[in-house]
C-alpha cells in the first residue's frame, strides 16, 4: 500500500503513464516489445508499485498496452494505420456566400444529446474537466468577494485573469501585457469580435479548406463570403496558395487555425506560418488566428501561433479554455493588436463586459499553477481516446477508408470511399443514437461528401467501442 | 429587545419602513405633520419598539422624517419642488446617424472609478446588492452540480433560469413559456441580438429622445440612423408623434423605454403603450422593448410593458437582473417573439451560449423567492436617495433648473438655465471628482445640451451631499 497522500498519488500516476507513452512515442519500445517491469518503473520514477501497476493497467484500458500472463507488459500491436485523407484540391472559384447554415443546424441539435453516442462533439466528457477544484474556487471566491463578484468588470476584463493570460502567452512565445488582452465569452466571441471589426457586408474572408463550421455561419450571418485555400491533413496550409488566392481575389481578413485544424488535425509548420504572416502584413491584409487547440499538443512542446510572426499588429489572436478547463465559463480572450479601440467598441455594444465570478475564478485556476497538470490529463485521454478509435476504425471501416493521426486537438477526419455520402452517413448514424459531423459542413463547396469528422473527447468503454463498429457497419452498408 | 431572528428582524424593518413610506407618499401624513408613534406603528404591525425605532432613525438618515426632542416624528417639510424638465420639439428632421460615441466613451471612462462621486453611474451601490446571499447561492451550486457547472449550457439557455423568468414574467401580466425565454448576457445583449435580427446596415431605427446613450452606441457600431421622436418627463411617448415619425420616415424598428425610461425616468401611460403597439402591428413594424427597470417602481405595482398588448409577436421584450440583483452576472434575457429562430443563430454566432454557473444562480436565487425582498429594500433605497437629492438639488442649484421626480427606476434628468452647457459642467464636474453624465450624449441632436443625468443608485453620506452641494456651485458658476 502506498502512504502518500491521494493528490500526491494521482500526480505520481500521471507521471508514471507519461512517463510510459513517452517510451512508446519516441519508438524506443516498438509496438509488440516487452515493456519495463513494474517493480523497473518504480524504483526509476521512485513511485509506489501500486502507482506504476495502477497506470499500467489503465493503458492497458485504453488499448496502449496489453498483459500476457506471466510475462509483462508489451506494446500492443496495432493494425496497419490507414492513409491519410486526401486534401482539397486549390481552385480558382468566385468567392461564395456561406450556405451550410440549416445542415449545420441539424448537426448540432445532436449534439449535448446523452443518448448519443458523442462522436459528434469536439466537448472533452465532464469527468475530465476540473469541475470540483473550480467549484471549490468558485465557492471561495464569492464568499471573500461577494460585493466584487456582483459588481461590473470593466469592458476589456478581469485585471488578474489579464494578466495570468498574458503570463501564460509570454511563456509561450508570444510577449504580451495584460492591456493587451481583452475578456471575451468563449473564442467564438472573440472571432466574431475580429470579424465585426474588419469587415463589412459582402466582404471576402479567406479560410481553409475544410474549416470549422462554426466560421462558416459567422460568415453567413454577418453576410460575408468564402475564399477557400486548400488545407492538408498533414502540411495544412501552404502559402502559395495562398498568395495566388490574393492575387486572384480582394480579401478582407483571414481565418486561419495553424494548430490542429478542426476537423483535418493538421498543424501548418513554423516556416510556412511565418511567410504567410509576411504575405499578409506586407498586403496589409489582416489575419485572425484561431488558435484553441494549441495546449492540447502531443509532443511536449506548444506549437507556435502566426502571431508569433507578426511584427506589424495585424494578427488578432483568439483562444479560449474551452476546451480545456470549462466550456460553461465561456473563458475567451483575445489580443486584438492595432484593432483594440475597435474590438472594445463591439465587446461594449455587445454585451458590455464578460461574467465578473467566471473571469475570476479561471484567473484564480491559472494563478495556482493548476492549468499544467490539466492539460497533461487532457492529452493523456485524447491520446489514449485516439489509439483506440484508430484500431477499431481500422478493423470496422469499409476498404479504402483514410484516417488522420493527429498530433494534438480532439478529432479525427475520415475521408471513406467515394461513394459514401456524409450527410446520409450522419443520418443513418443518428437513427442508430451516434453522433457525427457530416465532412460537408467545414466548406461551402461540395469537396467533402464522403468526409466525416468524429471528436476524440469522449471516455472510451464499451457502448463506446461497440457504436464505433456499429458505425463501420453503417459506412459498408452505404459503400 | 426583540426575541426574532435577525433575517426575520431585517424583514421586519423593512416591513415597517414601506409602512411609514405609504403614509408619507399617500399625502396622508403632508409635509410637517407629526406621524404615529413608535409604539402606535409597533402595535398596528406587531412589530417589536426596537425594529419601529430602527426603522424611524433609517429614515431620518434618508432625510425623509426629522425627529422633535420630545415630540416625536415629522415628515420633513421639503422646499418647494422644482418644476419638471421641458421635453424635446417634435421635429422633422432627417435620420441621423448616431455620432456621439467618443463623447459617450469620455463619460464611461470615468464611470466605475472609485474616486468619482458616483452621480454618473446608473448601478446599485454594491451594498445594495445580494452578494452574499448570492455568494452562498453559487458556492453550494458549484459543489453540488460541480460537472454540470463547468459543461456548456444550451444556446437559449439554463432551463430553470427560463422557467423562473417564465414565472414571473406570466405573473407580471404577460403569459410565456419557458421555450420563449431566451437568456442573453446582460440586457446589451438583447438588445444588439434584436437589432441584428431586425435591421440590416443603413436602415432607420426610431427611438425616444432622450433616449439611454447604449442605444445610440449601439446603432453607431451597426451602421443604423435614428429617427427620433419626443419623450416627455411626464408623459412618456406621444403615440401621436410616432404616427407622424412614421409617415414620414421608413423605419425597421423602434426601440422604446415604457417605464422609467433613461434618462427623463418617463412612464409612458398604459394606454398610449397599446395605442402604440396597434400602430406599430399595423404596420408590421418590429418594437424593441426595453424594460430594464420596470421593477424599480415605487408605487406599489409594476407598471404595464408593451409586450403585454402584443398580439401578433411584433415585441421583442428585453431586460435584466443587473440593475437589481447581480450586474457582474451578466444576466439578461428576452422574448424575441415571432423572431425566435433568428436570433437564436445570431446567439450562437456571437458568442454561442451565456455562462453556466451564473445563470443557475439566478435562477436558484428566483427560485428560493428572494427577488422581491431583494426589490423592496432596492426601492426604498432609491425612493430615499431620491428625497435627498431633490432637497439638494433645490438648495444649491443656479434658479430656474427643473428636475424629474420619477415614480421609479434609478435617475434624476435635470434641465438648467439655458446658458449652462451640461458638457462644460460634465468636465468641470470630472475635476473635482464628480461623475455626472451630460444631457447631448442621449441624442443624436444637440436638444439637451444644457441637461444633465444624475444616478441615484448610491449610498447618501455627507461625501455625497457635499459632492452634489459643489455640483451646483459648479452649475451657478456656469451660468
Amino acid at each position: 500500500m502506498s502512504t502518500e497522500s491521494p493528490q500526491r498519488e494521482a500526480f505520481r500516476y500521471h507521471e508514471v503513464e507519461q512517463h510510459v507513452l513517452r517510451l512508446i512515442d519516441s519508438k524506443q519500445y516498438p509496438p509488440g516489445s516487452r515493456l519495463p517491469s513494474l517493480r523497473a518503473v518504480a524504483r526509476h520514477l521512485t513511485a509506489s508499485l501500486s502507482t506504476v501497476c495502477h497506470a499500467y493497467e489503465e493503458l492497458e484500458r485504453r488499448g496502449v498496452v496489453e498483459s500476457r500472463p506471466r510475462s509483462g507488459y508489451y506494446v500492443r500491436t496495432l493494425p496497419s494505420p490507414l492513409p491519410l485523407p486526401h486534401s482539397a484540391p486549390a481552385e480558382e472559384e468566385e468567392p461564395r456566400e456561406a450556405n451550410r447554415s440549416r445542415l449545420i443546424a441539424t448537426v448540432l441539435e445532436a449534439v449535448g444529446n446523452p443518448q448519443m453516442a458523442p462522436f459528434g462533439v469536439v466537448s472533452p466528457d465532464p469527468t475530465l474537466l476540473p469541475g470540483k477544484k473550480l467549484g471549490q474556487i468558485m465557492a471561495d471566491l464569492t464568499r471573500r468577494n461577494a460585493e466584487q463578484c456582483v459588481a461590473y468588470e470593466t469592458i476589456p476584463g478581469n485585471t488578474e485573469y489579464r494578466m495570468q493570460i498574458a503570463r501564460r502567452a509570454c511563456e509561450d512565445g508570444m510577449p504580451t501585457r495584460a492591456s493587451e488582452v481583452v475578456a471575451t465569452t468563449g473564442a467564438m466571441e472573440a472571432l466574431y469580435i475580429a470579424l465585426r471589426v474588419l469587415t463589412r457586408p459582402g466582404d471576402n474572408v479567406l479560410i481553409q479548406s475544410p474549416t470549422y463550421h462554426c466560421f462558416l455561419q459567422l460568415l453567413e450571418t454577418l453576410g460575408l463570403r468564402a475564399v477557400e485555400i486548400p488545407s492538408d491533413p498533414k502540411h495544412g496550409i501552404n502559402p502559395a496558395d495562398l498568395s495566388k488566392a490574393l492575387s486572384t481575389f480582394e480579401v478582407s481578413a483571414c481565418i486561419l487555425s495553424g494548430n490542429f485544424n478542426n476537423p483535418d488535425g493538421s498543424i501548418t509548420p513554423d516556416a510556412a506560418k511565418r511567410e504567410i504572416v509576411e504575405i499578409l502584413a506586407a498586403k496589409n491584409i489582416p489575419l485572425v488566428d484561431d488558435d484553441v487547440s494549441a495546449d492540447l499538443h502531443f509532443d511536449g512542446k506548444r506549437p507556435a501561433s502566426f502571431k508569433q510572426y507578426d511584427k506589424k499588429g495585424i494578427v488578432v489572436f483568439c483562444s479560449s479554455y474551452s476546451k480545456t478547463i470549462a466550456p460553461g465559463y465561456r473563458a475567451g480572450w483575445m489580443l486584438p493588436g492595432r484593432f483594440m479601440e475597435k474590438a472594445l467598441e463591439v465587446k461594449a455594444t455587445t454585451n458590455v463586459c464578460c461574467t465578473s465570478p467566471t473571469q475570476a475564478a479561471i484567473a484564480e485556476f491559472l494563478r495556482l499553477d493548476l492549468y499544467d497538470k490539466q492539460l497533461k490529463k487532457l492529452r493523456s485521454a485524447l491520446q489514449g481516446q485516439i489509439h483506440h478509435m484508430h484500431e477499431c476504425i481500422v478493423a470496422s471501416f469499409p476498404e479504402g477508408t483514410r484516417v488522420t493521426s493527429p498530433r494534438g486537438g480532439g478529432v479525427l477526419w475520415l475521408e471513406l470511399p467515394p461513394a459514401i455520402n456524409g450527410v446520409d452517413l450522419f443520418f443513418k448514424a443518428r437513427a442508430s443514437r451516434i453522433g457525427i459531423a457530416p465532412g460537408s459542413i467545414f466548406s461551402t463547396r461540395d469537396r467533402f461528401s464522403n468526409y466525416i469528422r468524429l471528436s476524440c473527447c469522449g471516455i472510451w468503454n464499451q457502448r463506446m467501442e461497440e457504436a464505433l463498429r456499429e458505425l463501420g457497419g453503417l459506412a459498408k452498408e452505404l459503400a
